[in-house]
């Protein structure tokens, strides 16, 4: 439970409209002391840091209250005194239509904005198309010494981004599913364990037949992906069968048409993202193939399009907002000299809903 | 039809993966230039300028293939030659859980760098909380010369904004509701004209008594709504009441379940967003409430959400991803000298779907 963004009616009927939020109001930070003492958060932190631009009486205010509220400057801002910009930089090669209905995307940044803005520091972000502008804009922003270091999303195989980034001795974090031991930062999310979750819930509702409609195989995360399932569908004695997609809605329509118009059904399916998840419900429900008795159907990740479709999706919380809180957090410490590369992203949650249920024949 | 990111299944499914999409494909931009020569889209724009940095040759085929195309740089190329930074800035003051379920900021925001990116341009983002926070970027950013102006979202009643960044000399563009002549630019969306294609839509089905739930009172474009709502009320001879929500998904729920409790029950409830929409056609459902056949719900703004519910929500579409590109290069106009200050944004288009039909009874 992330405590914000929750949508599942029963848990904000139970907890009322700040449901969940209570953890993350106990963290003292520099806004925090900023605020009660009516000055700016560069005050505060110039006290706390001894750099001079406050009076001797502010810092002897900022030091008492940061012990009496129990404050502690942790790794992040020491490595912002070594921060040239106080800004990292962002740069995604996406279709921006599809950006803008994926929910990951605006949580992961509204995850890297809150640390962000708890370290008083911001984000350069540029959406280019698909066609290598993106490696233009980092070497610009780089050369250009714009940002401390970059968060790197999609890597591909053979992502040049990385040697270009270590050529031009930039610090960046890629956001990831595996790792190499190629010298840059990674906050790795195992994608083993989300296919743990995802296939341990199905089997034990008794399904052996898995379709897994992915995202596009240029992309390491989703070719680890399919790795994963099939190893863990020769061990567990299943089969799951591998269709490419791309994460839009009408692919995710356009296969399952394809998976459900032919003999040899399975009895559950795997959707590679949110929006792919909702369009199979959609077509399943259309062609008259109920959900869940006759066929389950589960999303890689959750977002509120899984909350609130009927029946609700079944997916794994990524926990995407913290893991963009982590992802700068490691930047930061990164561009500080850090030598901590990897870093393990926060472990997903099984959300299950109405949308699996037992497998309807095991004997076809 | 934004032509992107719709999800409406009629639709996708007559018009396929790419429906839509044709009309923007059709504009040249730097980008096709620098693709089909091979070269840099600096370079490109160096050889369009006149100025130094690519050889007299590079020039020549630059210009020739401009011809070719059909390529005219339009007013904000002449913007940006008087750009300092090639940055705009973005500052919001709001809870960032908000901000990441509500697909409205996502779609501006993509719709802004869609539009920064043709023109070789950069976002300098900040997710602040609510307490003023916002105010000490503004102005830090503005002094270190890090923008070359703003876009303000959620303008308050005497919002301390404007003055700030008029006293600090910084161009600014506000996504508004009203056109005050304050002397900031002022990228207008009526919301009038929402309110007529709700209440033609309403009135035309034959409903009379309508409660509108709306986001905070203080925000300038929510007392303008319901000033609005109210004036055509009048004129219409119908009943709007209004109720104060939040945007959030459980004062939606919560909000619509006041309304249902009591003995003198409207036919039909506009929502301020969707994801209060949402809420109250889940509540509605929950409690016995058939939608649209006893109860019709329509949204002020539209969205995947919308698209998605069963049955799915009327709603007007705002064109938000139009409206973010208008505001950037409204923004570049203005930072560049044009005496232009207001622009109407792009007019909304209502949807109408499942949730809307005939009032059950007139006479009650």
């Amino acid at each position: 439970m992330t405590g914000t963004g929750s949508l599942d009616s029963e848990q904000t009927a139970a907890d009322g409209p700040a449901g969940g939020s209570g953890r993350r109001s106990h963290r003292v930070t520099i806004s925090d002391l900023a605020r009660r003492l009516d000055i700016s958060k560069a005050s505060v932190s110039y006290a706390l840091n001894g750099r001079s631009g406050v009076s001797e009486e502010t810092r002897q205010r900022v030091l008492q209250l940061a012990e009496e509220l129990g404050f502690h400057p942790n790794s992040a801002a020491v490595a912002l005194s070594a921060s040239r910009t106080r800004t990292i930089g962002i740069v995604i090669a996406r279709d921006p239509a599809l950006i803008s209905t994926e929910a990951f995307y605006m949580r992961t940044l509204v995850g890297i904005e809150q640390y962000l803005n708890e370290v008083d520091s911001s984000l350069l972000l540029r959406l280019t198309g698909e066609h290598g502008e993106d490696l233009d804009v980092l070497r610009r922003w780089s050369r250009q010494g714009r940002v401390d270091g970059f968060i790197l999303f999609d890597e591909h195989l053979d992502d040049p981004r990385i040697p270009l980034l270590k050529e031009l001795g930039v610090p960046c974090v890629v956001v990831s599913s595996n790792a190499p031991d190629d010298g840059v930062g990674r906050l790795i999310s195992s994608p083993e364990q989300t296919v743990t979750l995802l296939l341990d819930h199905l089997v034990e509702l008794g399904h052996h037949d898995i379709a897994h409609v992915s995202g596009p195989f240029h992309f390491v995360h989703e070719q680890l992906r399919v790795e994963l399932f099939q190893e863990h569908a020769v061990r567990r004695g299943i089969r799951v069968r591998h269709i490419e997609g791309s994460y839009r809605y009408e692919d995710g329509a356009e296969l399952t048409r394809q998976i459900l118009a032919g003999d040899d059904r399975p009895t559950a399916l795997v959707l590679g993202n949110d929006l792919m998840a909702v369009a199979a419900l959609r077509v399943a429900t259309e062609l008259g193939t109920v959900v869940p008795d006759e066929l389950s159907i589960v999303a890689w990740d959750d977002s509120p399009l899984c909350e609130l479709a009927r029946p609700g999706l079944t997916a794994v919380d990524q926990q995407t907002m913290e893991r963009g809180r982590a992802a700068a957090n490691l930047l930061f410490r990164i561009a500080a000299g850090d030598p901590e590369l990897h870093v393990e992203a926060p472990t997903g949650i099984l959300r299950p809903r109405g949308s699996s249920s037992r497998a309807m024949t095991e004997a076809r």
